[in-house]
């Protein structure tokens, strides 16, 4: 089973520098930690063009789940479920089970006394308008259905690009799916934090306990300079039993510690990233 | 002239969820007050072929400007030029600009008393394996060059991922080239945040305005949700001449308030962005 699992962020707020993509950063952490593998997050702009060509090239490259955030709202730069329909060569239609999902909403918005709730306006219609043969998530928190859709291989979820509406979304119909794909797969990580011993001259104890532990991956990231020497290791591994991954990282991290200290490197526990 | 830029994030770090993207937020956001566009970010993983795919794949895109981030240190996992020489199908040599480069550093910090620096150990020299025809930039904080190559139309720059080393080149080498690229083309932007009325009321606002100022682009932001409406409007423009673009968009600003008090809609500043 391939657990492999692709994003692509939507949005020309993303592409100046407007808003940082903490969606992005919050769904590569949460697939890890389910015991799947993001590899690659793309980031284009509110044009259909751009959209269908990265989920094309996506869905070409095979992920079990493609995942897209934003352009799901009613306004004219929504427009991710266009840019789906393209790249599936399928049509947009009015998704019954959709209309009703936001029917409902509006429906008890007006009944708390928002007068302009009452209407479904073509604004509100046009988040029902989804790719043939794809289905409505509903949405805990806000208005606009996400969507899914099976095609060929991959299974493609395009979330809201409101923080809130795409956690709730992710927890309550993505993590499940996600979480069974993972076969029991579990991802385990720890991290130190040395001084006083250069980057290049940690290269060659990495590699050696790289060799001895082939299954873990150690990646040197540098918080100081060559110059004053203050570099985090991260130390991770995925496996099927969460003890023998615990076991496996600790057994490296143990030899690494004990070369790091041989090279006179001072081991400090790892400050939690800000 | 074509203003497109492309930007590719690598490090497993960004796929698993550790850490948070702001180089691409930074870069972003330099790049469009420079007067250029950038049209997708990527994110791809410490692995040569993933790095080679997505250099290939933008490559063919033909952006005036692909920066790359990530990768240029001496250990293992570093390895954007591997990456870079593969997708340009150029073999990486030794090369003498950068060599002198690095040893300069680190004699600098030997004849600080830092015993470990006076040697040019193989995880040094790595730093100044460049794809043949590229040249190395002066990195003003850190110890590996950044990398600059031109290939067909494309002027690829390699920054580090340490953010503080990645911003001062980008600073002292990228930034005047962009902006000559961007040949005195600005960007102006301004946004208002407005209470009391529905995202989906103000779709038709919205249309209509850009429908009157077509070289504007307005973007709605919903901060709340349709039943409790809070809605950031961004509005934004790019021109030769920067009064033409502050004039353009403070036209379209008066007739979206107009327009969105019509409604009963309360326009408050928009706060800043955390």
């Amino acid at each position: 089973m391939d657990r492999s699992v692709e994003i692509i962020c939507i949005g020309n707020e993303l592409l100046i520098g407007k808003t940082l993509n903490t969606n992005a950063h919050w769904l590569t952490k949460r697939i890890t930690l389910l015991g799947l593998a993001t590899r690659r997050v793309t980031v284009v702009g509110d044009n259909i063009n751009e959209i269908s060509c990265a989920i094309q090239e996506s869905i070409h490259r095979s992920p079990s789940f493609l995942l897209t955030t934003g352009g799901l709202g009613p306004t004219f730069d929504d427009k991710t479920l266009e840019g789906l329909a393209e790249a599936l060569g399928r049509r947009t239609n009015v998704n019954e089970e959709a209309l009703k999902m936001i029917k409902e909403k509006y429906l008890s918005y007006a009944q708390e006394g928002m007068m302009d709730a009452a209407e479904l306006t073509p604004p509100r219609v046009k988040m029902a308008k989804l790719p043939e043969g794809a289905k409505p998530l509903h949405n805990p928190v806000g208005t606009a259905p996400a969507v899914s859709v099976k095609h060929k291989s991959v299974t493609i979820i395009a979330l809201p690009g409101v923080p809130s509406e795409m956690k709730s979304i992710f927890d309550e119909s993505v993590a499940p799916v996600m979480k069974k794909a993972a076969c029991g797969v579990t991802f385990f990580e720890t991290s130190i934090t040395s001084t006083n011993v250069m980057e290049s001259e940690m290269a060659p104890l990495i590699d050696k306990v790289m060799q001895t532990n082939p299954r873990v991956y150690i990646k040197s990231h540098p918080k100081g300079t060559e110059r004053v020497p203050y570099i985090e290791f991260h130390l991770s591994t995925t496996a099927k039993d969460a003890n023998a991954a615990r076991n496996r990282v600790s057994e490296a991290l143990i030899q690494l510690t004990e070369l790091i200290q041989g090279k006179g490197g001072k081991i400090k526990p790892t400050k939690p990233e800000t």
